[in-house]
């Protein structure tokens, strides 16, 4: 019979990997207070040990039986899972797993026992496989990774503070001439002695008197030390990395704010110029939409521009007949342009050279001074293809009412386009023929 | 009657938030004090309670009729707003209003009556609503972001150490067996151990002694630590932020630096390319101008170029009954150029492309071995425009006086401008035509 | 006789080093243990310091001896040696060598041989010279620069504190009056002490005094503090070293996130993109391979694009033929592109203008409906080839099976490099004209 | 009589400004150490107090007549000078430079005298002129910045811990009930308090026990741990400002290695290129020339470039002749370009475009299997010129020997070029002409 690779990110999969991970965690809080409390040898402690020994057992035949991941592709292939898991985890699987309790009560004397008993302390090796784990789970991505960053890091401190506690309270004599202190007590005092020193606050009421707990102490200042300056370069390149975007971001708004004063521009056009920028951060943390869609492969560009702009274009009356293709083309190739409340887009008589998709916002068609407004065009309409077509001056003049994203394409880029479609540059060019005809009549009439 | 949306901005509103503010932090520095102190529940302290459910009470009316931002666009919407209110701020309001004195009094017992009262800690909660608060006046952006961030950093720190401070005298038992502290000085003992403990200095003083302080000191250095590591890494963010313009200059001028020193640059040439960097970082902060106006959308663009340069280009007689367009094409394509003292702008007899306006600083006319000066052209004056219209030798050497920030235009983008008015083209030829025939007169005469 | 220079990189060179390394470790622990603690001044001590002169003395004539480098370059010139040498490390050495005993005990007197004895703490100056031998070690490159700077801070902590503790042994009076403290726990406390004030911990159950203890502690805290802000900075620094890379992706990537949000793209495709920067980043940090080898200059890129495409190229039939200096500038004109897994590469119909080469990963030549796989192509393979030569329709429609790295060779590149080859031109064009025959015919017949 | 505005770089000026500065530091000392102590107000003190107050009034005299910079430009005229003054320095120095003494000493009553005296405190205002001292001294620029930094914030802490000492000195009631101390006793122990609690290690043995104390500790904490984060952040902004250019250079060069691995580039090929990128910043901190010289404005960059490349240029045959303004676009248009050992520049029988000048290094000419070496060319020299006259086949294959720096300049440059100089132009191509008919009698002879 074979049984086939276990894939690594199915359910029940994680579910062990949970289980152990909960398990290794458990046995690491366990084992140093068993030690260090010395509890008796008894059955409960001996059956203890060897469930855990089985589980971890199961946990290297499941894991010498899952299916990993290198480069993005799964592996599959027995053999190379085997070697894999064999050079990577299987040593510190083993460790942690093996029976040496089982083995040395083979030869059943006390010294033998309490070294079965001591080399509990080897399973903690299954701390180091917990990485892989959180890694796994981190990889389905929902969670934030400055918060799963923070969260080991505490988690680790924590371990590490409880291990310290407990090898504290197996060296620390006489903790306590005038009031004995109880169990519980003990190892309470022992974690406040520990936290105490690791966020170097050191009250300095629990402090060493004999050359064995000097040097410990020695040893676990040097570490906390390191350690509270690993907490803190970690807090500090977190809290930079948050910021990160908007810094830059303030920082280019300080140098335009620089530029703008120095060169005395009046009041009242600094402020727009600071709302746009504003405006700009607000809705989209000042990217920059040409410059993402560069990034991209150019499927993936055509997938994101073809849903953002299809159902515009297809509206327009001069594109009507452009075979799929075409309008692929055009939509490549139009390019985002942001209008702040105000600004002229177009201006009456003026020679125009582009025309304009509204994304977003909306523009106002006004009368030459401005005074009234003959309509208002919202999102997904669009103005100015006549210049695609001929360099007629503009017929109206084009006011953004609020900001406005919208998409403009330009004569030189459309006519680049027609070249790889001569049938449909025929067409086109038609149509400018009837429309300059008509144009020219119009004017001879309005003589 | 319909009331309509409160705006947010008002004054009146501002002013309402401010005092919510202010009662807020008030009532988080009483509250605890309050019972800690185990302060009998008379009449007054009823009074205090009741007074602060009613303007929270009134607070939530408020707020539930305000209208709020969206992507910066006022939503004023009665339902939008409703239903805003009550998915976001409405619990913690609620929390924070909720009268449990007069509820639970209705069944009066002492135990009630206590209940009652303790219930009071729930208030704070209105302390989460601060946040909202602060963002709307900063919202105003009179203020310097990173003096908001130390001084909410300091806000919350203390907030923090007082809070901790009531728990503190809660638990602590026996504060000093000898000789017995009166209200004040335990509060103050107590508010000293919490900075003493947050700040990691920990003198021992005072330390825990009971199972429940040790608890409660653990959890309080490993908050502090969190806490100090945090302050210390929002420290050290400002810090780099402050820095982040001027210490990315100072790379590029190492750069520089290190480039100059491996070319064995004479030291004189050295030294002026060193000042020149001085000089763009003192006035400008190292911008550079194309790239900054590059970045604004046209019309902002097009405002600003005009903004700095109109008056000079109308005063240039070649563009004499240009129209209004061609003028604003000419100054959006000015490219500016900067001249440090000494400077040759323009030799004499060397074939000119370019034309140059000055902004600021001023040029000598000077004769070709640049012992006679002839005349100082000062900011608002240009020079070379010929060479716009024909590619005749420059007639005279310039020489920078000072560092000048000019603009240049130079024959390419010149012509190409022209391409799109031909009738203005047809003029500018004719002149050309004029000044080349001029020029071989002249030259024939020298002959 | 004439001794050529050593080399400084030569096994037995770098041995020497190290052991005078060592030696100077060893001495900076020693000597001041041996002066704190008094011991007389017996033979052995004497042979022990004459024994170091010699090899202090011996290390000066080798490294005077020894050639160095300079921007790269192997001085080998002896006199340059010699001068660069008694400019640079000579004092220092000459300071660590110098037998002050020897010097000394010509006059013999308690006194004198004192003297000479405090002289000693002279040869610690040889910890200077620690920072050229790691240096030289360093060079080698095998190490990460982040661990080797943590291991030197390390390094200089562990010997300041060692420095310290024995400066504050010779001042500390009465360490003790209850129980005398024996020879090695007075150097423990001491060190216990100084670790436990350079981590900033202070317990305080070792403090001072006297008015010399006190200023001593004043001094030591000061250098503490400012030696942990410099761990702590040094540990920042390096945490976001080990980030930046990855921080710059994950900044780029929420951008990216923040515009698919804002312009509500279907939820799909902001997978299909996300997977898309995901890959990049496993696969190769998400680097660009066009900026990578813009970098490089032309030789070395060449060198690189030749390596990786050669192979491919000399199987394309239409370049049969073509002469090395042709494939070589068809290679560095190839473009990268990345195609996602579904994404079309060609469809059957559209005009192509593109030849692609697969470098890793696979696609599917499909029919129109995408039902039928007709072929499948791995790396190594290529296709589109025709549109170099004519611009006709796509005869297939292929589309990616997994992510792949292609190369795309467009028709306007291929047909400026053909302007440099006369010849290959017009075998090509003959092919062309073929081809084109060749289709006319086949769509007759279809006809 | 008009005195004229003194020059604030003159040699005297700077003199009075660091003798202003260092009394300045001296009464910082001096004045809370005569307050604390409380010394009797004899003549000596009265004496001194004037002498101060004199020195001070003669500082504003100076002062108000001292030019100052605005933008780079001094400002001379006086009014100006005035009204500066008046604006910004007057008041801090009219405090410090008060002679309150004289003023109530008119008055003399013990209260009058004890009020003058303590007004001495306002003195210390003074201190905040310090950082126009330093600002104008270090506008010298021969200091490195970041130690500049550092050590004002050394100084500015052990001034802060003075006058905190000094203060605690003040309210430090029974500093030691058992063992009494002397006055300089109590000032060490009172700097060992503030230091220890600056630095957070808080050792416990001095610690606050009035309300007053305690209160006064409170905020010396908050201060300290502040104060300790600005350190350790401006340590961390130090470190990371040193690093910043090598740390974005490891960046590329990981990001390269990435890519090599990625790509299964050959070892010796890795190896070929990692060597250079370690050249590139041993040489030049890996800065790339052109863009340097890009940020120049023109006249710069052309002395730059002038200075680099005239000499080499003008040894040219075939721009023998040719006129300055030619030589000086030439020379603004050349390539750097960068050679690794083995590399070959030009292969025999390859058709060239380009020709080459050597700045820095040497090259072989080699035979075509690469066997004999021809000749070397050094620093200096140039080859592969007739390339600019016509597109002939490389006559010889030349190969990099080590690292060189070189300059290239293409054929269509030079043609463009050529354009603008047409009397040149016809000089070059009879010059072209010559060439190719001398080449094809070679070849012919050849036959």
């Amino acid at each position: 019979m074979k049984i086939p690779a276990i894939h690594p990110d199915t359910h029940q999969k994680i579910s062990w990997d949970i289980f152990i991970l909960i398990l290794t965690i458990a046995i690491t809080i366990i084992i140093p207070l068993i030690m260090v409390y010395q509890l008796p040898l008894n059955g409960l402690l001996l059956i203890f040990d060897f469930c855990i020994s089985m589980i971890f057992i199961a946990d290297i035949l499941i894991e010498s039986h899952t299916a990993y991941f290198e480069q993005r592709e799964l592996i599959r292939h027995k053999e190379s899972i085997f070697k894999n898991y064999l050079k990577k985890a299987f040593p510190i699987d083993l460790l942690a797993a093996f029976p040496f309790f089982m083995i040395l009560s083979l030869f059943p004397s006390p010294l033998m026992l309490q070294i079965a008993f001591l080399s509990n302390i080897l399973r903690l090796a299954k701390l180091l496989r917990i990485g892989r784990t959180i890694g796994r789970i981190r990889n389905s991505k929902r969670l934030n990774p400055s918060f799963i960053r923070m969260s080991l890091l505490i988690f680790w401190i924590l371990i590490a503070a409880h291990l310290i506690s407990c090898a504290w309270m197996s060296i620390w004599e006489n903790p306590g001439a005038l009031n004995p202190l109880n169990a519980e007590s003990m190892y309470l005092r022992s974690f406040y002695w520990t936290v105490t020193t690791l966020t170097t606050i050191g009250y300095g009421d629990i402090s060493p008197s004999t050359n064995l707990e000097t040097i410990f102490v020695i040893i676990i200042e040097l570490i906390g030390a390191g350690m509270y300056g690993f907490i803190i370069g970690n807090i500090a390149n977190i809290i930079a990395n948050i910021d990160i975007a908007k810094s830059q971001y303030q920082e280019k708004m300080e140098k335009v704010t620089t530029f703008l004063r120095y060169k005395n521009i009046p009041h009242d056009l600094k402020n727009k110029i600071g709302d746009y920028y504003d405006y700009l951060w607000d809705s989209r943390r000042g990217y920059d939409e040409s410059s993402i869609l560069q990034d991209l492969p150019k499927p993936l560009k055509t997938s994101v521009s073809l849903f953002l702009n299809r159902g515009i274009i297809q509206k327009v009356p001069i594109f009507q007949g452009a075979n799929e293709e075409f309008i692929k083309e055009i939509i490549l190739n139009l390019q985002p342009v942001i209008f702040t409340p105000g600004d002229s887009v177009v201006i009456k008589g003026e020679i125009g050279y582009e025309m304009y998709f509204i994304s977003r916002g909306s523009v106002d068609v006004v009368s030459e001074d401005e005074s009234v407004v003959y309509a208002t065009l919202g999102s997904g309409s669009f103005f100015g293809e006549i210049a695609l077509l001929l360099s007629a001056p503009r017929n109206a003049t084009i006011k953004a009412k609020d900001y406005c994203d919208c998409y403009s394409l330009d004569k030189d880029t459309f006519d680049q386009i027609l070249v790889r479609f001569p049938e449909f540059a025929v067409k086109i060019r038609e149509m400018a023929e009837k429309r300059r005809a008509e144009t020219e009549e119009k004017q001879k009439k309005n003589k």
